[in-house]
């Protein structure tokens, strides 16, 4: 089938390539409809590795994908042939320790698409998990039915908080995982979110999505907008998803007494930690790693119109031009949030 | 000054009274604009008690209030002059043991306003903590303000839910705290609601409020709608706001695995609980009284647009006319909802 | 193998019974050393059904089990021939949606020893799944070992009420469940127990394991036992563990405010349930349906002797006495608390 | 009265001071019995500043006391002349939005005894708030009273944990406050505690306080332990409590899945903080600050025996002998662990 190819870093084809795709019972054979770039997709392309995953052969990149069943396994029912759904990319061992605690995001033994040695999706068809696919509203389209999986990294965040109704957050950083965090904290229950950046545009963009605040910290002090809009009390969660020490600088400054830092965004270094500042507030400090059980929720979000992805996706390639979109997304304008590729166009 | 006073179960004057209002240091004063009317000033009105609450002399009725500040004492410096405001209706012992603990509406000292022996607040002027008032947002009415109050209520509710971001909540109940309910629920974090009632005008008007879905149990199962709904798994949450045996019955089936049910409604009887069909859901039941550190996070969601309480003000009456809003709430059409008093007409 | 069998109501026999004991890769086999009689083996005994679950063919009893494994299957590398365990007797579908999330036991597709048509494991030998079998800490007998299924029940309602170091816990009901629930409180983390009962061996018995106040209601108000240690504040914790309405009414009385009661024990019958009572403390109401992931803290518990189960272990028979076993157990004297047989004497 | 005063950085006085000490009628005096020095005390007595809190006029030192009631209040009836007592040292505004809230030790206008310009309670009696003034149980000692507050600590820390019955602990760091931890952990709900230092005897004195396994990390790899301890898994709670930048290197390495991590220890630097070991695990990371709620849980288990503070109870001067006590305290042998002056011998 044709797939986009990641040959060596620096090097991609559309070509055809042959994965074996036996049906198992449990699993649905879907036709991949749109796929996302995400970041760690681009990293690999100009790098071949992210830590200690090394690109040893060709592989397939892509993980945020949406598409159309066309063959169900034996012991499948709640899905026909037909059904537009999205895919969540890592599947666990059920049976693991963390698995069987409901962590299963945390099984070292997770196989996640695109992450060597394992293929990616854009590709004509793939083969997967009932259990980790997910059907789409109806009112739920393709494009975004491929943006769940980053919409899934800010409601796991958000979920993490356990904010209250009507707190205030603060997000750091406006890229693409800074604005669907901002959303899936409004629709989850947030009365406002104070997001800040360098970058003018994505700012621009954020304030348009509900009632949030942008903030550019070449211009002003996030932590006076947070005061003063807190009443000098405090943002009650904060969002860290700049991976910027700059950003994780007096961070917990901008917290209320028992307020919420959430760490989302990956940090390339060591971050200074300034314990003092952290317990005069006696914050409480989270992190993430990808999502788990979060496909049901953020459907149902998007579902019922509480979360609108449609602004983010701003770049939509045919399947031919792929190579043509991983380029543009490497040097993407600032207007730019997500790039996808159609690959049933 | 003028207020309405009760003067025995089923008497009502608009009259002079003589309240002392001295101003204390950490005191506001406030005139009052509107006021709500509640079931219990009904029930106060009717029977001229509430349980072990006897009217014994003439008391002023009314909590739902907001007003204009117009005098602040000598240690007050976050409230001014001209602010307009809502207050919260009962002021705890702050050094008492659930205040310290932070579960200040469970003080059994609290001073709540129509309480006998304490005065309502239907009348020209009151006196009351800067603790316990509250600035209005800009874009919150004067009537919104007072619909605070049973807003706060639902709001305790669904935050003790401890609910997560894309629950699906089931409301039984579409009078006033059962729309409130439903609103909170969806500005703080449910994806969507299920209203239940036997009133049809009313789930009309509960459709209108954002995506809820309601059932007339006379025509349907709450149950079916709500496996319908949720795939055959059962809503997240379910918050009881009928007070009816009936809604009460078979209520733990409405339950996915694990989840919540909030008893709000009050209860004339005993109800005929089933601990067995709890225990196959593991289900957490959760009671509220009043409400705790609601009216903060009931503000932000309205100023911040996240709710909209217009929709459930069906019916203002000027302040010369507030014996007839008594008497037109207590036989009051279905398609009311909450009937208001403008004292500062 | 050998094994006790309930061949029809009323009907035990020790014969040899041919069950299909296939080894899949991720089983151990076990050679059953004890078996503990728990009331639902004696209901069975007695009416052939508990609920819906109905003794239609021959099958074996015992749920409460330990052994030592004497064989293990291709894929298991944790657990050795030789190793001395316990086994959690309930196997869900890990890939259900209650056992994704963690709620591995309220998958209704759990398959659960003694329970029709599913064997127990009073016999020579079981095949069980190495995921659901735990190695028993040197210091801790195989008669602890069969005691680790009721402890679980207790642990987990202990886990539930998610209290805090130094709580005051009520346990209702002196059976072995309420002493289990009693021990596991004060190894979790209470500072002290009141126990209510109304037979007085049993509370003689539970006074001497732990800081634990025995009060018969035959003599003395709990409520007023509860105050008077609480200093009129109130129990943190409320343990349901007699399944009696005597017990249940009411028991909100006996809670501080905000706190927690924990259904435990079985009720034949609807509970009148005060929601009024409920809400003047703002009770949190949990319910276990037996236990998930206790097996290990219970272990855990037992191995460092925060936990001593031996005083509850008051009558062992040898295996060719398991039907006397059976009468014994069903007309135990009440000094008597947990019976069990030993498999492998 | 008499009292032992800081006049300047490293001088002592034993010597009558005049303190204004009205009796509010919500107030006690109290006589006071025993008052343990902190290491806080130490600093103020070597560098006369601890951060922003400068001794500019001289200072009675002290806050970890216990004393004997000699008046009350008009307003105090839950406790009399004669009562045995231990004293909170901070006292908040109760009107404050922390306190409010519940989180009494964040308010910002605590009034915190032997930190400047407020005087300690190393003299003959003091005025305290009945709020926070809590009777000890007949079989604590004053001693034991007076080692409440820095239990107190170690049980904040533990209760913030939120962990479960079983649960393994790891305490960096043997002084005071990891050995109190420790306690607090065991007598909360950890099944075993494993307790790291490079000091021998510090270990050698934590392992005779209960299953706590002493780790000497100049001998061994505590991540080696632990592992070893938990089958690979990891602990459950990690209390830091050595405010040792060793100690917090690679620390996330050593909880489990899930896991949480507590900062207790003061740290003088900022610390480098490895998010992405963090996010591996999802760690949760909680901070204290000093207290709140501890004094009612932490007499609670010392009246239950849970908890045996004596042992830590090196070294006990008289009055007459404080500055030496002070001395001793500042060049203590790795044998002691806390001294204490009898104000009242």
């Amino acid at each position: 089938m044709r797939a986009l190819v990641l040959e060596r870093a620096g090097e991609l084809s559309l070509r055809d390539i042959d994965i074996p795709q036996e049906l198992g019972p449990r699993d649905v054979r879907i036709a991949v409809h749109t796929v996302g770039i995400c970041g760690s997709d681009l990293h690999f392309y100009h790098h071949g590795r992210i830590g200690p995953f090394v690109v040893e052969a060709p592989m397939v990149l892509g993980h945020e994908a949406s598409g159309t069943i066309i063959e169900v396994g034996t012991a499948v029912s709640e899905l026909a042939v037909g059904d537009r759904v999205c895919m969540e990319p890592g599947v666990p061992d059920p049976t693991s320790r963390p698995a069987r605690l409901g962590l299963y995001n945390l099984d070292p033994g997770v196989e996640f698409w695109a992450t060597p040695p394992g293929h990616g999706v854009i590709r004509e068809s793939v083969v997967h998990s009932a259990d980790f696919t997910y059907k789409l509203p109806d009112s739920v389209s393709y494009g975004e039915g491929a943006m769940v999986e980053p919409l899934a990294v800010g409601m796991h965040g958000v979920t993490k908080a356990r904010h209250k109704p009507g707190d205030v957050a603060v997000v750091t950083g406006a890229g693409t995982i800074g604005m669907v965090t901002a959303l899936a904290a409004l629709a989850g229950g947030c009365s406002q979110v104070i997001i800040s950046d360098v970058v003018a545009p994505k700012l621009e963009l954020a304030a348009t999505l509900g009632p949030i605040t942008p903030v550019n910290v070449t211009e002003r002090s996030l932590r006076e907008v947070v005061m003063d809009v807190t009443g000098g009390w405090g943002a009650d969660v904060v969002f860290e998803c700049s991976g910027s020490l700059a950003a994780a600088q007096d961070i917990f400054q901008l917290l209320c007494p028992g307020g919420c830092l959430v760490f989302i965004g990956m940090f390339q270094e060591l971050v200074p930690y300034d314990t003092v500042a952290a317990m005069m507030k006696e914050a409480r400090v989270e992190h993430v790693f990808r999502y788990a059980h979060q496909y049901p929720r953020s459907l149902a979000l998007l579902g019922s119109g509480k979360v609108n992805l449609k602004p983010l996706i701003t770049d939509v390639f045919p399947f031919d031009r792929a190579i043509e979109a991983f380029d543009y997304a490497s040097h993407m304008p600032p207007t730019s949030v997500k790039v996808q590729i159609e690959v049933a166009g």
